[in-house]
């Protein structure tokens, strides 16, 4: 662990004694009334676990990580007082964020925060304080005219990316349990899947021969180990197709 | 004045009485010998004005902001603990920096620094403890490789910079005093030349037929008004030529 920097954790919820294979429900949480704010992050990679409600937190603002969903489906800001998303997943090149916060949030910005990491002084500075990335902001401007323009807005891009999860879950349910994936039905991401084989020499085998056929990055994360599938705004149905009777031919081949 | 964050800040110079046309020699820094280090930025972009010899500091380590002169010459580095530099001048594009710190200076890291701002965590992580701006290390690969392969190496690059700002600064100093260049000879930036016209009326005509006339961004900084022309890499020597002949062209039908 770091040490604290910046106030004190506290920790309402720990997914560890389910191996993070689900999200809390509100009931669970072990709120603080007092607290600044309780922050959590919308969907979680490694695992593939995602919320689709905000968690119940009362009269304490709401702030969220959402670098890993922004975009791909609609949300309503309402609840939050702080969303915050690196780029790279749905929104545009890697290295920078995009930033939604509320009024009152600002104004409670601490003195003492290095420059890089105050949002006051951003804000005040209409996001300018700094020289902002410029070629990334206009990736941005190109992606958002084609989610609205091409795609037809957020409402469009979330039946798309619910098919392609829809069709990758479907084979995984479909193949006697030789494919297992890891998160709980109530919590499965829309934009990562991970799941096993039956072993993990079969697992390394699925990933060489995919990457050989086409089927690149399907190795889970270093953390977990197995496989896992990134199913982002920019990859197309037709992808998950592919993956899918990837899937099912490999299992025909390794029972 | 923001309120100070980290440490305790000891001004050794202040070039305001001279109204900023020069950097200072070594003499007449007001060093302390116990500082945990002596900053100085290289280049400074809004008056023109640059170090060609790193300040004399003794044993207290170097740190540099060398933003808008990295990669325009060639320095030793071996005086510097800490060069750092936005990528936005020289180097790539803007929303990244470049960052030389030698071992001891790392070692020295504080624990209370936020992620963002801490080198020893970026050092022990390769440079990616976060997803990086992937882009933009690409593009400095090929910047890099142009200046290396395409330019001959920063010695051949400063040559070529050295005859920009030589032609700037002779269109100057030969108008009989029309322009009026704002640095010390011995300061004078290779990079960043600022200049006054007789009166801000014929700075405001000059400003907007050199637009017109396809030399852009010659306008002063903001706060100094004025005009300034940045001679940076990207900027090859027959622009330079061509904005020397829009001035004497403009000496001659406003004089």
């Amino acid at each position: 662990m770091k040490p604290k920097k910046f106030g004190e954790v506290h920790t309402v919820w720990n997914g560890k004694s389910d191996n993070y294979n689900r999200m809390p429900k509100s009931d669970e949480l072990e709120l603080n009334p007092d607290a600044a704010y309780l922050h959590f992050t919308s969907n979680e990679t490694i695992q593939g676990i995602e919320f689709f409600e905000e968690p119940a937190s009362g009269n304490v603002p709401l702030v969220c990580d959402a670098s890993s969903d922004f975009l791909s489906r609609p949300i309503d800001v309402t609840p939050y007082g702080l969303i915050y998303a690196g780029a790279q997943k749905n929104v545009g090149p890697s290295g920078m964020a995009v930033v939604i916060i509320r009024d009152d949030m600002i104004a409670r910005s601490p003195e003492n925060l290095p420059a890089l990491l105050d949002y006051k002084l951003m804000a005040e500075n209409d996001s300018l304080y700094n020289t902002p990335p410029t070629f990334g902001i206009y990736m941005v401007s190109l992606v958002t005219e084609w989610l609205l323009e091409d795609i037809g807005g957020l409402d469009k891009m979330e039946a798309i990316n619910r098919k392609k999860v829809g069709l990758l879950y479907d084979a995984i349910d479909q193949s006697d349990g030789y494919y297992r994936g890891h998160s709980l039905p109530e919590s499965r991401s829309l934009m990562n899947v991970s799941f096993r084989l039956p072993n993990e020499e079969l697992e390394k085998k699925f990933i060489s021969e995919a990457t050989a056929s086409g089927l690149d990055g399907l190795k889970g994360h270093r953390s977990v180990g197995g496989c896992r599938a990134s199913l982002y705004n920019a990859m197309p149905v037709e992808g998950v197709e592919t993956l899918c009777s990837f899937m099912r031919e490999f299992q025909q081949n390794n029972s």
